[in-house]
């Protein structure tokens, strides 16, 4: 096997405590809720009956399947780990109506079948392929949950259909997926049915790239050339994923390599120090190494869920904490912030920096590309990422481990049990708050421990070493208890000195979180704060939001009428408070910054 | 007189030496014949014959009567100095195809005429008075250059007729001139025929203003009522000039107040450190207080001549050194930078940071509002700037001195000599390279001596006290000899806290000179560099551009592989070399940055 490990599938996981489960029951009392109520109140269930017509309300859109696919899998994962008929059958309700109005050659989708019956498959844009796919990684979900395969059954003949108008027959009238989302989704239907003409399906859709001369798409030459991250960086992300899939799945050194070359021209050169990625809203699009604009930066809670979901699979395959790293500081910056600690509301661009005045400025002629929202909202009408947000949340679990005959690796610190064959593993922690660990084995076997490459010291109840690839490796005995506490101690991080925007700015964190500074909290401009990396930083504990916070002793630059004038080193001590950034926004509108000014 | 004093004209003043001098050497030896050539290549000058047709090259557009007026405006501003036939006679040939063309009621527009003869005065946004007003200029200048007043007489028709269709007659379709300068144009046509229709006319357009609902063209609301400076930038100043010439003509205390907001609103809250104004590309304007974007600064040349010839207004009607700083930092900064060294060519638009990293990203997807251009060019196709910068070089010397009955104001440091009645100084100076100069007085007279508001310390050869207005009031007396020497060490600026751009940034400044950083002479990337303002500044001289140059014993951030990392207070010493930011891009396409990190 190419791939050095598996990752631990969600049946053989189970969060029962800690951060992760808190989030989870959240997700399962309150967020799929919300977002179901939302998506039946402007026609999304409603529209798998097709029979919407001129005039009503809530024309459906050509997103829509998949709004709902994504719901359907979310619902699939809560189900499996808390089974509810409730949800169960909703799910069963769309299954029915997808079966009843699909066509006879197995093809699906809500838009062209309404609107435009002879146009299948002629509009790359479309998103056709990309509702088909999120179809079936819902139906995948949906039997792994409860062991009903009509739904996989209906998507397996729609994946057959497919492979017929693109492959077989070649009637479909463009070749490479104008949005990616079907190559991932196909591997998934290969490994949950076995059948391998999927898995040849998806690696045709990723081989057939390199013809379109479109960057937007990543269709613009061949994956294994491909060596920086560009375009709509959702797309962008979905493909590398579909890439890992299948590097894995065939043993394909180059595919890999490009996937890893992809990786870290996003990790090394395009990403915000949140893990958010895809800097512009012009195309929800990466922009060149090294610019990363703060104001105007795009962030799409998608693009961060995709790059989450593309990390988990390069760090089953080739364990190394440059992936799992990335993947934390994805999960608990860019991608937490995109839900509100409520759990019912959404970011789909998640801002490095709000500045308000700027914003409302009535004078400003909007001339700025893009102006960011400021406060979560429950739906959208491109409502792409709630669901995201609940799959992701409820199928945590799978980001935490991965496996091979002989070790267990732990990528993730989330407090639950894993386990793999004889290896089994339970995570006792109030990570990421706190970098204590208390892990208990059973089976005999080598575990691997991730050293996150934040972590400058920690204590491990064992001797061991830790491996060039970032993990400390112990051989572990059945019953064997190990302590692993990282030190967490606030931080003060810079950026490369070719990022502009970041030049004499300081960010502050502390194990995996970063921290921002809120209006509500703070004196503005924010910008006009200083702080001082040598000055002691206490932590605090914020009593509405319930978070740890982070107290400095910074600095206020003092007020002054002029507009310029001379230096005056002069400063005003100001007590700065910081909260973790996914919790910003949740107390209203306000100004908020994560790169303070160096004093 | 409500005004304190009037300006000293351009007959009672010679430029012969120094700083000055030079310019308008190069102006007349250089500038004005390469304007004249691009204009005469792109069929400028060949449009007033009125005989262009479809499928003739070069049609003509509607600014195209503005650029040749501003062409021979500043023309006449040359001959009156330096008497030359050939200037004369190109005038003299385009006044004359103006008297062939233009209507039988006085009326002379090109465009119109040629496309559109039906609809005269039927587009506020046309261009029409705009164009009106700066032969009007033009013609004035002429006349006061060579005594020859055919021109003049043309244009006092053409007032005539404006004066019917927007007053007397009131056939005109729109009230409010779309693009302001005909206001100004009519009091200079005032003052030079005594013909107080033309004044009145002035005021009547100044005045209707407030119904129109459009920022853009500051019609918004009434004249008076206007607080901040906004919409398109060039038209604001042109109206604000007007509004000061109307407070002096009559007294008029509240559009002085209006005008001194206005006035306050740029230079408090909306000006670049070079003096640029207009923060945006989007409609060429004004954005709101503070919001300083670098990269995609806009800065229009001609906006800054506007803010210079309105600065002039003021600081004649009241004699205060907040605006004649004003237009000092705009002259050898904003204003300058628009002019190549070698007298060629021009920038539109005038970056104050130029990050060709960001500029030539192929990957950046156009994603910025606006992409500055990074050289300057011999001509635009709206081509405004040049010419307007032509004019102001050759009547540079107005911007010197205003007197009134016992008071001669210096307040710009031009090399020359200056006469009001018997009142009369010769100023020899190497201002701005150096800060002494040697005043000798003919006459005995009370003069006032502008001191700099950066100005930290001087010496003067005569015992007096600054007085609140920011001048020096000597008594001298006939053949007098006054030594003022302002010291000009390096200066360190800083910005105002609520300008989010500039936190953390310093700038230096020497005299009024704003210094900047270039790639030919630093490593990139120059936010890297850090400066420390307690280090020794030293100055040097560059051999190729043969300027004064500032020495930093600065630093720069160390090269990083990674994108992210714990903050490392360690630089690397780094010489900086700094050059007036006016002489940027003198030396090939290259970074440019003013705010530098503050170490």
């Amino acid at each position: 096997m190419y791939a050095k490990s598996k990752t631990v599938a969600l049946k053989n996981t189970a969060v029962n405590g800690g951060f992760w489960a808190d989030r989870q029951k959240l997700n399962r009392e309150v967020t799929i809720h919300s977002v179901y109520d939302r998506f039946k109140d402007t026609g999304r269930f409603d529209a798998f009956k097709l029979d919407w017509k001129e005039g009503d309300p809530n024309q459906p859109h050509i997103f829509w399947d998949s709004d709902i696919a994504k719901w359907m899998e979310s619902a699939a994962y809560i189900i499996e780990k808390n089974p509810s008929a409730d949800l169960e059958k909703i799910i069963d309700e769309v299954v029915d109506l997808i079966e009843k109005n699909r066509w006879d050659d197995g093809y699906f989708n809500i838009c062209y079948t309404l609107f435009q019956p002879d146009d299948r498959f002629t509009a790359r844009y479309d998103h056709e392929l990309y509702c088909a796919g999120h179809l079936m990684e819902a139906a995948v979900a949906y039997y792994n949950a409860t062991g009903k395969d009509k739904f996989l059954r209906i998507m397996c003949d729609y994946a057959d259909m497919i492979e017929k108008a693109f492959v077989t027959e070649k009637w479909a009238e463009f070749e490479t997926p104008g949005h990616e989302e079907i190559e991932l989704a196909l591997v998934k239907l290969w490994k949950t049915t076995g059948e391998k003409r999927y898995l040849e399906l998806s690696r045709h859709f990723v081989d057939i790239r390199g013809t379109e001369n479109d960057t937007y798409t990543q269709a613009h030459m061949p994956v294994r050339e491909q060596e920086d991250a560009v375009g709509h960086s959702v797309r962008a992300v979905y493909l590398y994923c579909a890439m890992a899939d299948l590097a894995a799945a065939y043993g394909d050194e180059t595919l890999f390599n490009a996937a890893d070359k992809l990786f870290d021209s996003m990790a090394k050169k395009r990403m915000y120090i949140t893990g958010g990625i895809g800097q512009t809203c012009v195309g929800e699009a990466f922009l060149g190494d090294y610019d990363l604009p703060e104001t105007s930066s795009y962030c799409e809670t998608c693009a961060d869920i995709g790059l989450i979901l593309f990390a988990q699979r390069m760090y089953a395959i080739k364990p190394d904490r440059k992936y799992a790293d990335i993947a934390e500081l994805a999960l608990y910056n860019g991608f937490l912030c995109g839900l509100s600690l409520d759990g019912k509301a959404f970011f789909y661009d998640n801002s490095i920096e709000v500045d308000l005045t700027g914003i409302n400025n009535p004078h400003d002629n909007r001339h700025r590309p893009f102006y960011p929202i400021t406060q979560r909202l429950e739906v959208f009408s491109c409502s792409c990422c709630p669901p995201n947000v609940t799959r992701l949340i409820a199928s945590a679990g799978e980001l935490a481990c991965s496996a091979n005959e002989d070790t267990l690796w732990l990528h993730q610190f989330i407090d639950g049990k894993f386990e793999d064959g004889g290896k089994k593993i339970k995570l006792e922690t109030a990570y990421p708050d706190d970098g204590a660990m208390k892990i208990t084995c059973s089976g005999d076997f080598r575990l691997a421990l991730r050293l996150p490459s934040w972590c400058r010291s920690y204590t491990l109840s064992k001797d061991a070493q830790v491996s060039d690839d970032g993990y400390i490796y112990l051989d572990v005995t059945d019953g064997e208890v190990i302590c692993y506490t990282l030190d967490m101690p606030v931080r003060f991080v810079q950026a490369n000195r070719k990022v502009r925007q970041c030049a004499g700015r300081l960010a502050v964190q502390r194990g995996p979180i970063v921290y921002c500074a809120e209006g509500v909290d703070n004196p503005l401009p924010l910008r006009g704060l200083y702080v001082d990396p040598k000055a002691p930083a206490a932590l605090g504990k914020d009593s509405i939001l319930g978070l740890t916070t982070v107290e400095l002793d910074g600095f206020m630059q003092k007020e002054n009428d002029e507009l310029y004038f001379d230096y005056d080193e002069e400063l005003i001590p100001q007590k700065i408070k910081l909260i973790p950034y996914y919790a910003y926004a949740n107390r209203g509108e306000t100004d908020m910054l994560i790169w303070l000014t160096k004093k």
